[in-house]
């Protein structure tokens, strides 16, 4: 099991028109992406891998001999990894409106010659599996051996299978969630109110001003990472650590909790676009693929033919475990295949993210088997969904 | 039951210096605080009501005939309510820093003359519960029967039972904790961070300018408003109903919760001090008595010699009711007096601010009792702990 090596980005550019379930349309768009392993002969072992708030197409390897450049899902995609390049051909692609590379809200409005800023179009879910499965067609992947995702991630795998049916045989939802609850929707606000209301926000033209509303991503960020880890984690990790073992009786830093939250605020100020994570939350809020149904999500899974890999994690409070186990009803009501792991992890919803074995191992063991219907590097007669 | 009709604060001047946890020490304060009720003739009847983070001494009772000035409280304080003003006299008293008429940043500090903005000393549950010593001896109550609160009221309460045993007879500690988890204060800090970035706090000096920092108190209300109430009655009383029936595509209101919370945020910041918000969640975050005892609960309440009402509330996730059961064992491990009700109910922290008839019959009935203590107007001998 070792790393895919040293990986390079790639980027498809769009100039039809890719209408929005908005109304709006986006125009002259480019898609960054990066693939490893190799696509067999009849292209049956393509996964799409989709990437979650602040990820990117950069699923795994690194960049150069650094190894703070490494994909952010290294641990799950590579040669002998649960997702096995050795086997699967893997794409990573950046979401349209994230700030990594694919087009979004610092790049230039082909209409207006000026950046997009607040005017960049609010992308869905959806839009996003749409604005994929062009890039699936450029590629020449008719159908997906597996679209996988965690958390946002998955909620594109899960739309995959709504809006494409026949496009992907598996569907792996890791830590997601078929929508957002209110109390998901009212954090998500908050961090979108401090941005909106830092006076270098300037209604999303900040790059016109030479600046970035820090304060409010920062806020965002240390709102964010708390509902990303569990309390327990949080206790077990920090508790009440004081950072020079006595109280400072003022408003800088006291436990060790501010200092690494702060922390992690800072960093992804100095990275993150302000945009982009106005929009990647809109998103993550209107995404609710039974609303179309009545909310009958049975009746909205109706149509998918994939077999499903769920997973979630006890301690995730953001998407807990009941959301995951709505989708398992709702699919094993329209009979569907569906394998369901629930991991009884410490680490709240960045379990996804982390090296569990029992967690690793199920996905492993997923996709060896899925495997077994690509035979010789041809799908089998009859392995199609 | 009727409502305690219209009240009137008072406010004692103390011009002895106050020495604070922190080594600093405050003078020349006020406190302002309101009474209900008759003090009977051994003053044995007295019941103190502490406030928790956006409250203060208003209890019961209203300012006029406008029902919104009623106290926050109102519910449980009253002639004939669960802490019955027919046979108690009710103190609440404004903490210190507090921004509703007791000594806070907004006021002069004698030794500059000019307000004190961010130089208002750091203040404790234990300082509070200090200064409140000294107002209870100036009204000449050697001993409370009751001292009460919820969530950071409830803190005071237990302090008061640690710091003066023989001042208080009964101890009743609502939705509290013994001290915060790191979840706790890393939200607090969120809020805080919000406050002090808003280019407008200057510092704390924001009085000066002319200007208030309206959108980090905004930011810190909408956050601290979520962990107030439950995920599931957030999802009862909002879900995802949309404010005009569809998605909006921009960055307004789409959802009631957003419209909700930021009808608190806005209100909120007309009238709450910035510089007190900060003060009072350090106290809160500074809470916990355990400290000095190596984190052993049981060890620091030895000293008390109340009896206790704890109370907590099953969806309360900011202090939830395992909080109280660390409280209770400990209680039981030193052979106190304990009564324990944890209520079934859906609303989350705020669930101890709410009409919940199971909840006031425990504490009607609990404070019936302990004024069986009380016979005709003088305490019983052996009455007191």
């Amino acid at each position: 099991m070792t790393s895919i090596g040293i990986v390079a980005p790639q980027s498809m550019f769009f100039a039809k028109p890719l209408p929005l379930q908005s109304g709006a349309e986006i125009t002259d768009y480019t898609l960054v992406y990066e693939t490893y392993g190799t696509l067999n002969a009849d292209r049956s072992n393509a996964v799409l891998v989709c990437h979650a708030l602040n990820a990117s197409h950069h699923v795994a390897g690194t960049y150069s001999e650094d190894a703070g450049t490494t994909g952010w899902w290294d641990n799950m995609v590579g040669p002998g990894k649960p997702l096995d390049t050795n086997k699967y051909f893997v794409i990573g692609v950046n979401n349209l409106g994230s700030c990594f590379g694919s087009t979004g809200p610092m790049h230039i409005n082909p209409a207006t010659g000026k950046q997009y800023g607040a005017h960049f179009p609010v992308v869905t879910v959806e839009d996003w599996v749409q604005s994929q499965a062009r890039l699936a067609d450029e590629l020449g992947i008719k159908q997906f051996a597996a679209v996988m995702g965690g958390s946002l991630g998955g909620m594109q795998a899960l739309a995959w299978s709504i809006l494409f049916p026949e496009r992907l045989r598996h569907c792996v939802v890791i830590a997601s969630t078929p929508k957002l609850t209110a109390q998901n929707i009212a954090f998500d606000d908050v961090a979108r109110q401090a941005i909106l209301t830092d006076p270098d926000y300037h209604g999303g033209d900040f790059y016109a001003h030479g600046v970035v509303p820090k304060n409010g991503l920062r806020v965002a960020r240390m709102l964010g990472h708390i509902t990303y880890l569990s309390d327990d984690d949080m206790a077990a990790k920090f508790g009440r650590d004081l950072r020079s073992g006595s109280y400072q009786f003022g408003f800088g830093i006291d436990f060790e909790i501010e200092s690494y939250l702060r922390y992690q605020g800072d960093k992804f100020s100095t990275y993150f676009d302000a945009n982009t994570y106005l929009l990647i939350t809109k998103a993550l809020d209107y995404f609710d693929p039974a609303k179309d149904f009545g909310g009958d999500l049975t009746k909205t899974l109706e149509r998918t033919r994939a077999k499903f890999l769920l997973v979630s994690f006890t301690t995730d409070w953001r998407f807990s475990p009941e959301r995951s186990h709505e989708m398992v009803q709702a699919l094993v009501n329209n009979n569907r295949t569906v394998t369901y792991a629930e991991i009884d992890a410490p680490h709240g919803h960045d379990a996804f993210l982390l090296d569990d074995q029992r967690y690793m191992n199920v996905v492993r063991s997923y996709f060896a088997r899925a495997y077994e219907e690509i035979d010789g590097g041809s799908l089998k007669a009859g392995a199609s969904a």
